[in-house]
C-alpha cells in the first residue's frame, strides 16, 4: 500500500462542505469518487480541515492509501479528469505511512475576505462577504490582538462542535485593509467548529463600533458562546494552507496574490 | 431633462456582452430595464466601452436622460433593487447635458488576468484565463513595450470592427507577475473591437516563446490581422476604469486590490 497526499483547491459555493453527507453533494464525496476511479478500488480520504458549506479552500491537504501503482503526475492528471471543475488537485506527493493530513498538521491558516462599501459586489459575489456599513479597521486590529496565543475558545465555538478540548493556540492573526477590502488572516494549531467565522463576526461587530476592542478579551474570558457576536457568512472564508514538518515532503503553499 | 451618469460593475459570465441583442440577455438590457422602472419611463443608456460576451467590468460608465426627479442616492438604491445581483450601480452623479459617457472619455483602462500554472483554477474560474505552460514574463514585458504610443492597430482588430480609423494611442501598458498570476494592464484613448484580447493573445504567444518580442512590432507594422496570434479568451478581461476631465464630476476609480 502507498500513502499519497494531495493539495486540494475548491470553490465551496456548490457544496454542502467538505464532509460526506447523505442528502447533498460534498467535496469529500467528489474527491473520493474521482480517486476511486483512478485507483480502480474504493478509497477513503482524510483531510486536514473540514470546511463548512460555502467555505473555499486554496490549500486543503488530504491523504489516502492505495494499492494502485501510478506516478505522482498520473494521479494528479487522472484525478483532475474525473473531478468537477470547481475542485482541483494542485499537487500530489507520495508520503510515508505515518503521515496523516489531520494529525501531522502543525497549523492551519485561514483568510476571511470582506468587501466593505455601500454597494454589494457585482463581481465574485461568492468569493467574499459584503459588509455595508463602514468598518473601523484600527479597532478590528486592536480586537484581534486579544486572541493571539493559547486560550479557551468556548465563546467562539459552534454549537455542534465535537472537540474534547476548547483550548486552541492562535499563532498569528492580522487584520489588514486594501482599498475596499478588509482581510482577516489567522493561523492556529487547530480551529474549533465555526471558530474562524465566529472570530470574524466578533471583529466585524468591533469594526462596526458595537463593542470596544476590549470586548473581544471579555468574550474570551466569559467562555460563553451566547455572549458572542453573529457568526460571519461562509462565502468570505478560505482555507489557505496547512503547515507540516519539512520532513513530511508536503509542498509549502505559495502566497495567493489576492490575499497579500 | 436631467442627464445622469452611473458607474457600473458586472460579472460578464452570464451575459452576451454589454450591447442589447434580440437573442440573449445583455447587460445593457438589464440596466435599461432597471432604470426605466425607477424613472417610470423608457430609458436608453450609452456606455463608455462596449464589452464582449464574458468580459467583466469594475468601472463601466454610462449616461442617460430622464424627466424623473430623484436624489442621487435614490437612483443608486432604486436601480440596484431592480438589477440582477451580478450587475451593480456603484455610484450615481448628476452631470451636465454635454457629458457623454463615450465621447467625453479621455481613455479606457483594461486589465487582463492570467493564471499560469499546470492545474486549472478550482476557485473563480470565470474571473481569469488559465494558461497551462510556463510563460516568460520578461519577454511579454519586452513585447508589450512595442505597443506603447500611437499606431495603426489593424493587426489587433476584430473582423467585425466598425471603427472608421484603426489608429489608437496606448498611453500605458504593463505586464506584471504576482505568484502564479500574470496581469496585463493597458490604457488607451480608445480600443478597437477585440483589441485588448488580441494584444493579450499576442503577448501570450510571445510568453510561450512561439515568437520573439520584436514580433509584436513586426505585427503592428504588417497591418494584417491574419498574421496575429490567437485571440485570448474573454473571462480574464476587466474594464477597470474610464477617464474623464475633472470638471465632468465623474468619481475617479479606486484601485482594485486584486489587480495591483
Amino acid at each position: 500500500m502507498q500513502r499519497i497526499a494531495f493539495g486540494i483547491e475548491y470553490d465551496g459555493t456548490n457544496y454542502c462542505g467538505w464532509q460526506r453527507q447523505n442528502h447533498s453533494s460534498s467535496i469529500q464525496a467528489e474527491v473520493e469518487l474521482a480517486i476511486s476511479k483512478v485507483a480502480n478500488h474504493p478509497v477513503n480520504v482524510f483531510c486536514a480541515g473540514r470546511t463548512d458549506t460555502g467555505v473555499h479552500a486554496l490549500g486543503q491537504v488530504i491523504h489516502f492509501d492505495t494499492s494502485a501503482i501510478r506516478q505522482e503526475f498520473s494521479w494528479l492528471r487522472g484525478v483532475n479528469t474525473y473531478l468537477p471543475k470547481d475542485i482541483r488537485v494542485t499537487w500530489c506527493r507520495f508520503v510515508s505511512s505515518d503521515f496523516d493530513a489531520r494529525r501531522s498538521a502543525l497549523n492551519r491558516r485561514y483568510c476571511y475576505v470582506i468587501i466593505n462599501r455601500p454597494v454589494s459586489p457585482g463581481v465574485l459575489q461568492n468569493a467574499m462577504t459584503w459588509i455595508y456599513g463602514k468598518l473601523c479597521v484600527q479597532t478590528m486590529k486592536e480586537g484581534a490582538r486579544h486572541l493571539l496565543g493559547s486560550h479557551d475558545f468556548t465563546s467562539f465555538r459552534g454549537a455542534h462542535c465535537q472537540a474534547k478540548s476548547s483550548i486552541r493556540t492562535i499563532q498569528a492573526i492580522e487584520v489588514s485593509q486594501r482599498a475596499e477590502f478588509i482581510l482577516l488572516d489567522v493561523t492556529a494549531n487547530a480551529f474549533l467548529h465555526h471558530m474562524v467565522r465566529n472570530i470574524a463576526g466578533a471583529l466585524i461587530a468591533v469594526g462596526q463600533q458595537k463593542y470596544p476592542p476590549i470586548w473581544v478579551k471579555e468574550l474570551l474570558e466569559a467562555k460563553n458562546r451566547r455572549l458572542g457576536g453573529v457568526m460571519a457568512p461562509a462565502n468570505g472564508l478560505y482555507l489557505l494552507s496547512v503547515g507540516y514538518m519539512p520532513d513530511k515532503n508536503i509542498p509549502s503553499s505559495q502566497d495567493h496574490p489576492w490575499f497579500f
